[in-house]
């Protein structure tokens, strides 16, 4: 007698359904848990419900943290959570970054770990909600976000913090885990990380789950709309989200996807971009104080400390360090409809921290103050077409912030821009192309193609316009 | 007046016509140049009308080259070409790569720049032609093998090599090149390159195209017929052809495509690899003598330095360091039908050179004499199936080399294995996974998926069975 089969028998390579239930949870305005209209109130509650407090500290205050003797950096006495180094970028082909320099150094993130940045989907009266959380990092403008329903680096949920437990990361490592959506490796900043990358996840659960306090289930419509307002949708629910297979069908476009592969290839290939590890100590032009490590004309960040008191944390208190940037910034694409089909112009993005040298990013992705004291010629390309635009040209509006267990209020204003052939040409500059977004949620099933600032617009890009604009 | 489009208008994503057009090149076992039957006898004119000679000679001969008196690291007087340095490899989860060590320390081929290996492709009678080269290469076994239309690092075509123009390199860059069939950066062997990739190109040119000695015109057929005979079909070719969007159709597999991208970024995250690049004379273990650099067990490769003369290259004369494996190489994939679906037994695999910390690899890829003095658990999962494999479960077996710009006989027996469920189960063990070839296709799309030997049988896995066979 033949043992039966150790698995299911063969499965489609693509769930035809999967894209239908999706565009189902982005048309459908409300949910059936928390109203949109209360959305607001609930997070001020949860706000309420914990009490924590974010202040700067001099360096010398921090808790198990300290700076290298021999090679000045700064990092944690367990060799745990990350470091702040030096880095020495050299490139031939600039001004990419955040700079107009073809060779310079700066402070930056090691976090060699690979995290996990899940979100939990689950079907309610026939419409996948996702499951999000209301979570305090110290770094957010206004400290409460929507974030993931995990958002844990391995220390986190290997118990570094000894603190709690990670919740619902069942769903997501181990054996019983859901139905998977999205598991890629997805870069962070490069211009602030070195080689960081974290696991989007998204995952669907079958049977009962829990709803714990500070979590709520929204449809992909009420994110849509909240994804308009300022400082509410985190960075790590943006990335995550640009991750689902939307619903975009456009099969024309201007390049076709092999004339797309090949400029990306051809932008890798082109740029010759080597990148040195250097101790934080010998990193010219940046000077550390006692509470701030800065460049000396007062650009780009600054590394700063802070101590958090929260109770509904890992931890219930610890201190650490953040990159504060010193300006707000700008995060644009330009949009052009070609033969009716949505096109927005993409760069190709050097940043030193990247793991290959290239990958694509916003039209424009720059802090302004940066640049204020250049001559318009070395200004970011499409910067004032961006700045200028008419309310009338405005398609998207609002102010997002980075990662906030690291980026201390790093705001910047994320733009879909109305564009002509007199402001974005259809033959672009070298370093752009055109492409839909249905391009792009092709190529974000893949790691390392769109950066996180151009994956934020992605998501926005992906949502149905929300009702009554 | 509105001014003329500067674009044609839109196009499809996806060429629908260019799968099928494949398959018939794929199905031509003759074409409308050289019969398959007159090959051998071509290359071996083309052979006869160069005089070349490849002679081993001691470093101290080496012209240009020599070893910095403070590292050891051997390089060029030009700064170009590659550099012979060494690494430090640590890894948490062993063992893999080609020693069963959780930490070790290499020699390895330092290679910036990213060449191009480009295939053109033309139609005649309606049957896509691809362009091959008879090519000579100091470190191929038989010398004269089939290589791409092109072949250049960016030394060879920007000059440094003072030689000859590159032929037919105009249809691979600038303004004038054909229609991009493929174009993606793909990874070298890790295990000896740090961090290479070169772009694989195939483009199809539209105008006439003149046929220069040395060259010929093959369908994909023919090339599959003669990667059934050993030491023909260069390691270049072979990747270039495993990039093909070829046309197989099944859209059913064990595991969905959203399975295996999950299980590819699982195994990227639970890998924890660190390199470090260290003076090449700082490398324990390995002895640099008069003519070799070795390690002190006779394991793994030597470093050695050639003289080669030659009148078809783009120099006349020259000397270089390789790399030499001491023995040959087994290559495999485990292949088994599920419900009729043929899938391949894919390994991930940790190389110290790799950009990231895993690619593909097949079943098995290591040389056994390097295991010959350890215990059977540590020697590589698979290697006895496939060592013994009797000669009806063999699908395919041909013995190929590997770059002979780089290595010196690095030859390969390369094989296809049917297995069953007492070989190699459904539900295989940690670090393998069952997929298809269309899969592998998908994936070589985009690079640092599948590594180069993995791409070599992904070549032969999409070729048509030959007749007779």
């Amino acid at each position: 007698m033949l043992s039966p089969p150790l698995r299911p028998p063969l499965q489609a390579r693509v769930d035809a359904r999967l894209r239908s239930r999706i565009a189902l949870s982005a048309a459908a305005e409300e949910g059936v848990q928390l109203r949109t209209g209360d959305f607001a109130a609930w997070l001020a509650e949860r706000g309420r419900a914990t009490d924590f407090r974010v202040e700067r500290i001099p360096f010398a205050e921090l808790d198990g943290w300290s700076f290298d003797e021999r090679t000045g950096n700064l990092g944690h006495r367990s060799g745990r959570f990350f470091t702040v180094e030096g880095l020495h970028v050299t490139e031939e082909a600039g001004p990419f970054g955040d700079g107009p320099y073809a060779d310079w150094y700066q402070p930056i993130i090691k976090q060699p770990e690979v995290g996990i940045l899940g979100i939990l989907v689950k079907e309610f009266d026939g419409v996948p909600h996702f499951l999000m959380q209301a979570k305090m990092e110290p770094g957010n403008p206004n400290l409460l976000q929507l974030s993931p329903t995990v958002q844990a680096t391995r220390s986190n949920y290997t118990k570094a913090h000894k603190g709690a437990d990670v919740k619902y990361i069942e769903y997501f490592a181990g054996p019983r885990r859901g139905r998977v959506i999205a598991d890629v490796l997805q870069s962070e900043h490069g211009s602030w990380f070195y080689r960081k990358s974290n696991r989007n996840m998204i995952v669907e659960a079958t049977g009962d789950v829990p709803l714990l306090d500070d979590f709520c289930w929204l449809t992909l419509g009420q994110i849509s709309a909240l994804l308009h307002r300022d400082n509410v949708v985190n960075m790590d629910s943006r990335t995550v989200l640009s991750c689902l297979p939307h619903p975009d069908t456009a099969a024309r476009a201007l390049l076709s996807d092999i004339e797309l592969s090949s400029w990306i290839t051809g932008e890798r290939a082109r740029h010759d971009v080597r990148t040195e590890r250097v101790p934080l100590a010998s990193v010219p032009r940046w000077k550390r104080g006692e509470s701030t490590i800065e460049h000396e004309d007062g650009r780009y960040f600054r590394v700063v400390a802070v101590s958090v008191r929260a109770g509904n944390r890992e931890v219930t208190g610890w201190t650490q360090p953040l990159f504060e940037p010193v300006g707000q910034g700008v995060t644009a694409f330009l949009s052009r409809a070609f033969d009716g089909v949505r096109h927005v112009l993409v760069a190709a993005r050097v940043e030193g921290g990247f793991l290959d040298t290239i990958e694509l990013g916003p039209t424009v992705q720059c802090t302004p103050d940066n640049y204020a004291h250049l001559a318009p010629p070395d200004r970011p390309l499409f910067l004032d077409t961006v700045l200028r635009a008419p309310a009338d040209r405005i398609r998207y509006e609002a102010i997002h912030s980075e990662e906030g267990g690291r980026f201390l209020n790093a705001e910047s204003r994320y733009l879909i821009v109305d564009a002509d052939e007199s402001d974005a040409p259809q033959d672009p500059p070298p370093g752009f192309a055109w492409v839909t977004p249905a391009q792009l949620t092709s190529l974000v099933r893949h790691g390392h193609y769109l950066n996180v600032q151009g994956r934020s617009l992605l998501a926005r890009l992906n949502a149905a316009e929300p009702a009554g604009r």
